[in-house]
């Protein structure tokens, strides 16, 4: 990637990733006050990478940052800003700073920002807008969380459906109400309901006189107010939109969604699935070890409990470990690989299910598959532990017994890997949410009793 | 969502997953050979809809559903087939209806295509390419897989850098040249260097004699040609780029990128990543049972070495075990504790490097605070497991050593979570590749060897 940026000579050969030479300076310039070097330093960064400078030092530094950089920080850093640390760097914004920031910024960063703010402070951000800007941040507060209404935004440009290329033309070029950046013209009916849109690449191509109606696109989807982001993202990826209007319960057209919205909203769905799969929580890098370790404390205590339902499987055979002390030794391994072929198939399903490739017409064939792969891994794998288990102990039996646990554990991996994400998206969990620690319970449980239990029945 | 589309009915509430009742009808009218109701079905479905539909039936029916469907098969369907199907639907396809579908797609597309074809198919493709794009789609090929040059399209709009809106305007509405799409107008110099872009809002926007350098949007960034995918996604969604130009070794522009393409580029991305970190391969829903056998294999051998290697560890401690079989039941509480919090850390460690949030700058500070979360949950889950031991088995010396081995093994956790993926990193390998694995093998060793090992020293 190819910018003027100063940075350039501290990132990877990618030219991405700032490396901590930039940070040195940056930090080294905060320790002496000099509010002149950091401005020379971020002049020409984007407010996305200042935000990520922001993310990347430490909370005092932080502060003192911000402090120096003063009325130079614009809503763009707010809006980059991960959303974890946005209370506490408005927190060391001046007021009037604040006020400026919220001003420039539009209408859906207002409503992403307030989101992630406490309300106590919510009135500073409100009162720094105009009093339409205030009533419609209010408004969209009003919708859902993680809907299309807050998604939104209100700026967008509409004409009457039976105007010509000429008139809108005409419009656009008076009008001094534009947004930053609009793709679409949408057409509406006379009470307001959208009826098509016109790209501006075809606007520019038409004639003056040309109608708008003649030259609409022919694929055109809204999204009630009320829609979940989530599935916003999702049909945006799926039918390639770029922007696609918003309407309330009567059908108006009050707001649009842009495709660089969609695309931040799959991104934080993938980081949701990612780490929830990994039962990490909704933590992000920059939080503290306090907040991090209250973060994964309620898997951890999940995953106790399952383990220990696992050890109370393994009291049961006692006596048979007592016995024949290699069974401790050679317990894991099962258990393990059951976990792992779990995983496997959990991973394709919570995947499948993100992206809706999994659905209720094709979920009985891909149980079917994932079980029939079990299967066929276990007896592979089985072949190989049985020799390892003979060679190593010089008991047919036992490597009997370990091969027949390890096709009845990766069967049941299989089955459980895809069967219980489905099961809990029907029950409306996330399945990311909890299969991970569900699929390895089971594979624990049975891959232990299968081997403690078939030990038992045939070696004592 | 709102569409006028015969699968509404058909749909969950969400309006996105088709059910089986849809299905069910489809597959009705390919089995009675009904090519007229197929139409008919599919008339008002997006292309992205018709190939999921390939996707979710049975390999039979979507050799014959392609037979029916006959000449409506376009080239649109083919782009959003999944790139596992691709090669099968080519097959099924008739060379002229192979021919047309090509020859409507955008460059991009049909390379992207030709990717996932067998060399064999190659021909049967080129050749049903006018001579331009043919020689333009071999070109593509010569570049890098997952490169700029193979994602960029060639088709975009350029115009000289000193003309005026009026100019531009008069252009487009003579050329009969231009893309389906496009959003930005690019400024070249004399000798085809990109020098800025002008959105195509303010080309609408300003007054006919307007000069296009006056209108010029400030953030401007160009990738080139051998740049990865990856790096590119990244750069649209950190930037907010909508479409950005791709220039040659000469800084010739060549291409252009847009921010649809980057969309599904991210979102395979982190299907990767996913898949990967799960040791589940490339897989997809439709690949067969033999197929996503050998993709799952190579893992789970991976697994059972490491498996085996904690077993070893396990059998070095055979006599202590043999004297107290107490510990048998209770080590895979140790292990499985580990496992789980290392693959906190590791989520956020994969998820951080994928995002670029975790870098140079800021890994020992991260490092740090995931070992201290580890001593943290560690002492805490040490406590309650103490308890858990004295009044399971009523030895107060036993719980000391769970409790111990807890602190360890959680420490190690963390510190293996976050270090292991930064390690892979900093070697060039995909950190996702594998750091499931080797994390868990080291939460494995390390949760026996201290279990197994303080209990060997404290116990007898």
């Amino acid at each position: 990637m190819m910018t003027n940026d100063p940075t350039d000579g501290f990132r990877d050969k990618d030219g991405y990733d700032l490396d901590s030479g930039y940070l040195k300076q940056v930090l080294k310039a905060v320790e002496a006050q000099d509010a002149q070097r950091i401005f020379e330093m971020f002049e020409p960064l984007h407010p996305a990478d200042i935000a990520d400078i922001l993310e990347q030092i430490g909370a005092d530094a932080r502060r003192a940052l911000v402090h120096l950089y003063g009325t130079e920080f614009d809503g763009d850093i707010l809006s980059e800003l991960d959303e974890g640390l946005r209370d506490e760097v408005v927190g060391y914004l001046r007021p009037d700073v604040l006020a400026d920031a919220v001003r420039d910024m539009d209408s859906d960063d207002v409503v992403d920002l307030l989101e992630d703010l406490d309300e106590s402070q919510h009135s500073a951000i409100l009162d720094a807008l105009e009093e339409d800007d205030r009533d419609a941040a209010r408004q969209a507060l009003s919708y859902p969380e993680y809907s299309a209404g807050r998604l939104m935004q209100r700026e967008f440009v509409k004409v009457p459906q039976d105007w010509t290329v000429g008139q809108t033309i005409d419009m656009m070029r008076t009008s001094k109400e534009l947004p930053d950046q609009f793709y679409h013209v949408f057409l509406v009916t006379p009470d307001d309901t959208p009826a098509g849109y016109v790209t501006l690449g075809r606007l520019l191509s038409s004639n003056r006189n040309t109608a708008l109606s003649s030259v609409t696109e022919d694929s055109f989807r809204s999204f009630e107010l009320d829609e979940e982001e989530g599935d916003v993202a999702y049909a945006f990826n799926q039918y390639h939109l770029i922007s696609a209007p918003v309407v309330d319960t009567n059908g108006r057209l009050v707001g649009v969604i842009t495709i660089d919205d969609a695309m931040a909203v799959l991104d934080e769905e993938h980081e949701e699935d990612m780490l929830r799969m990994a039962g990490a929580g909704e933590g992000s890098l920059s939080d503290g070890v306090m907040e991090t370790t209250w973060q994964r404390l309620p898997w951890l205590g999940v995953n106790l409990v399952t383990a220990i339902i696992a050890s109370l499987v393994i009291a049961v055979f006692e006596a048979t470990i007592q016995t024949l002390v290699a069974l401790a030794v050679l317990m894991p391994i099962v258990a393990s690989m059951g976990g792992n072929a779990g995983t496997q198939s959990m991973a394709v399903a919570v995947r499948g299910l993100a992206t809706r490739d999994l659905t209720g017409a094709n979920v009985w064939r891909v149980i079917r598959r994932e079980t029939l792969v079990g299967m066929f891994n276990g007896m592979i794998f089985a072949l190989v532990m049985g020799v390892v288990g003979y060679v190593w102990f010089g008991s047919l039996m036992l490597a009997g017994v370990i091969a027949a646990a390890m096709v009845i554990n990766l069967v049941v991996a299989g089955l459980s890997g895809i069967g219980l994400p489905a099961l809990l998206d029907r029950l409306g969990v996330d399945p990311a949410l909890a299969s991970g620690t569900f699929v390895t319970t089971v594979t624990d449980v049975v891959g232990f009793a299968a081997f403690l239990g078939l030990a038992t029945m045939l070696l004592l």
